[in-house]
């Protein structure tokens, strides 16, 4: 684990991660917003209306060919500050500890995050998106379209109170 | 690369992968799916009714605490069979090559797949879901509540005769 200020809090337990991994990530550019500590961040990407920037490696920016097509995206990128492999953890405006996999929080044994952003533009290799809430300079993993027909889910529920089994 | 019966077609371009990767995953359980071959596989997780398994490794199992209180979930899951670094590819059905971050094959510089799935059931370690399209025994990267709020956009678009710039 990597020691930094979201640390271990009581009633929290941490995963005994394997030494070695199973597969390997590429970088494939950044994300450029306008928050540079974690305390600025927005709580969601729904809850600003900032303009951020997506900065494709040149390397792969030739994967951007047809993506003006779509409205939205689903970028994945990957949370380097977080103490990975948290299992269960307490977040801080909730009544006790959580699954990690009940939670949308960095902290977790991959720490891949994903939003749903709204494309704006293109230029070259960078788009212009709304809908981040991550540090600038966040990596990039992956860029998708978003498929309403397959990825909206607006009956979708969530009952933070949940049932703990 | 790695050679498949994906292969590289003609009009296609591959990255020039790095030799060294930037960060390491750990597969957290397999994904039990009816499908053994590729060809098998529905296009996508809402063409077939099957009811699919999830099985965490029991390291992590932990992580599961409060994942019924959710009606759906996203699914994180490695392509390991993927033709890896495809930048622009030629789909099956489609008039002409795209670029990669236009598509949702599972052949990218990163071949993470995402999956919207209904919780069916949970049973110690396993969750019993429908939505997924994949072949039996993918590997899992991570579970996600899904929020309507944020990850449900009724409205998004894709214009797959989409501006190629």
């Amino acid at each position: 684990m990597q020691a930094d200020e979201f640390g271990v809090r009581p009633g929290e337990v941490m995963a005994d991660l394997p030494e070695t991994f199973d597969a390997g990530l590429h970088f494939i550019g950044r994300l450029r917003t306008p928050w540079t500590k974690r305390k600025d961040c927005p709580k969601n990407g729904l809850q600003t209306q900032e303009i951020c920037t997506v900065e494709v490696d040149p390397a792969y920016a030739t994967g951007l060919g047809n993506v003006t097509g779509c409205t939205h995206l689903i970028l994945l990128y990957w949370m380097e500050q977080a103490t990975r492999g948290l299992l269960v953890q307490q977040p801080r405006h909730a009544a006790g500890p959580r699954g990690t996999f009940s939670l949308r929080s960095p902290a977790r044994p991959n720490p891949i995050a994903l939003s749903v952003v709204e494309l704006l533009g293109r230029e070259g290799d960078t788009l212009q998106v709304r809908g981040l809430d991550c540090l600038d300079g966040t990596p990039l993993l992956d860029i998708k379209p978003y498929y309403a027909s397959t990825d909206s889910r607006p009956e979708a529920q969530v009952n933070r109170a949940g049932a703990d089994q």
